[in-house]
């Protein structure tokens, strides 16, 4: 008997999306909820319950090899989610144990973009790859890196965490209570930050400031698109600082291939080809002209359930 | 018939030093030449022969499994050092083949620092170890990453160059042509040109001030040891910046513990204290109090060799 199936499960800060997926990476089965609406874990874990049973009764249960789980501050090792800023549920909890309990199955948990470079490499634009780096440029900064071929989840489970590298020292406070990470910069949040301290502190003339205290991601985007120069550069500004920090990245594991994923990720020439420009600007030698920057092929809501499915295998 | 021994070779941009290594990692025969003597690269392997050639008749050539070495800018990969500023030699050389050929063995090459890391993990404080980060503190700053128990080459063998991550954005100006570069602040001659810049810049009363464009490292060494406050204030300032970089290499690749080698890695609680607080000060939650500082244990001369000796196996 071969199964061969997998569930995979995303668990994000504001939605969780469940798929069925065969080995070929097709999802034969979807869904979703809010996570938001379940302060609770027990009602989380029996509102998943309700929702992902049918599908498993659909495929046969007995066709599933197991469930793999992306969450934010998943650990590989211990199964654990741990003081997760982004979820409802504080503290250190047991999630792999959990959801294996609740479907009487193998579960195999990592952190949301441990997932999301698993999907890559067996389903995505890391198909092939021993060596690269996916970053998820949405609400926070993630990463996840792959070397050898493996991902390098660290001695304690916890590695690949390149949002709260401190890209500009004594820069901005972090949720994290650092200060200067990535993540304050180059995610959704920050780069509206970004717009709405310099609205605060510049008189530029910019079609931005009548949204003064309401400024939202797609306003930038819109903005940047039909040439306003303050919205123009905040995006250049977005881009150096991720690029000088993805130099340093590079002068760590030298991927082939740095892989983007996530809604900021998506605003293509705006962001990604000066940061790619400012990250060959700060290379050294050794490494120029040979990292490519990609943007996930993979559609978003599948992407992450691929991803989790993936950890099966 | 099984091969027992291992010959390692350690190319610096001073000395080159070599052994011949059993497999527990005893240096059964060792000698050394001085690698500046030979601006040209023919005469350096003529030489190499001459002085290595009766240690293999010594121990019986018949028992060497082949040939490590480690030198600056190698790659593993391609078997080439390339563009090394601190060697005589300019461009790429393809220098395992000529090793090879000169030796008629089988010949693996890689840098410096990746040969020390291989040595710790087989003779030294990396012993059973997957997850960990060897830095090198010499005339400059190297490393070696290793996760999952691998070696991180990457894409194209040119991985782990913490000494060229930008540690002071827009700071001095590096070999490399780039500015800010850990090794410009955390190398010997880092700390060197640390102290003539505040000597040039500052007035305070030191033992040093007599020795004005001439300090050595042991100068500046011995006033700290000696309280001298100005000292004292250099290995904080290097203690600081190389304990800010360690920080973010830990938020990438979460290690176990990072291990030093090299000289200025003697400076023990001058440096190394002050830089582990650092680091911790710049840690993220998820990785305070985990990751341990270790100071080589290796001899010198020794490990190197070893190091070079390890890739056989």
């Amino acid at each position: 008997m071969t199964q061969t199936l997998a569930l995979g499960i995303d668990i994000g800060g504001t939605n969780t999306s469940f798929g069925i997926v065969n080995r070929r990476g097709e999802i034969v089965a979807k869904g979703g909820m809010r996570t938001k609406d379940y302060p609770v874990l027990s009602t989380f874990l029996q509102a998943l319950k309700k929702e992902i049973s049918p599908l498993l009764e659909q495929v046969g249960h007995e066709n599933i090899a197991g469930c793999g789980v992306g969450a934010p501050n998943g650990n590989f090792y211990t199964g654990e989610i741990a003081f997760a800023p982004n979820l409802p549920w504080e503290g250190v909890i047991p999630l792999a144990k959990l959801i294996g309990d609740t479907f009487q199955m193998k579960v195999t948990l990592t952190n949301d973009a441990n997932a999301a470079a698993l999907g890559e490499m067996m389903y995505g634009a890391a198909k092939g790859m021993k060596d690269f780096i996916l970053v998820t440029l949405g609400t926070g900064v993630g990463s996840g890196f792959v070397s050898n071929g493996q991902m390098i989840y660290g001695a304690d489970g916890f590695a690949g965490e390149l949002g709260h590298v401190i890209s500009v020292r004594d820069g901005r406070l972090c949720g994290c209570g650092r200060h200067g990470c990535l993540e304050q910069y180059t995610s959704a949040s920050g780069i509206i930050k970004t717009a709405e301290l310099w609205l605060e502190e510049r008189d530029d003339e910019t079609v931005l400031r009548p949204l003064k205290g309401k400024v939202g991601g797609r306003d930038i985007h819109h903005a940047a698109e039909n040439g306003d120069a303050f919205a123009l550069e905040i995006f250049n500004y977005t881009a150096k600082i991720l690029g000088q920090t993805l130099a340093d990245a590079v002068a760590i594991t030298s991927p082939e291939a740095i892989i983007f994923f996530g809604g900021l990720a998506k605003s293509g020439d705006l962001l990604l080809a000066p940061a790619h420009l400012y990250m060959e600007m700060n290379l050294l030698r050794v490494y120029k002209n040979k990292v490519q920057f990609i943007q996930s092929a993979l559609p978003d809501s599948d992407a992450a359930i691929l991803g989790a499915s993936a950890l099966v295998w």
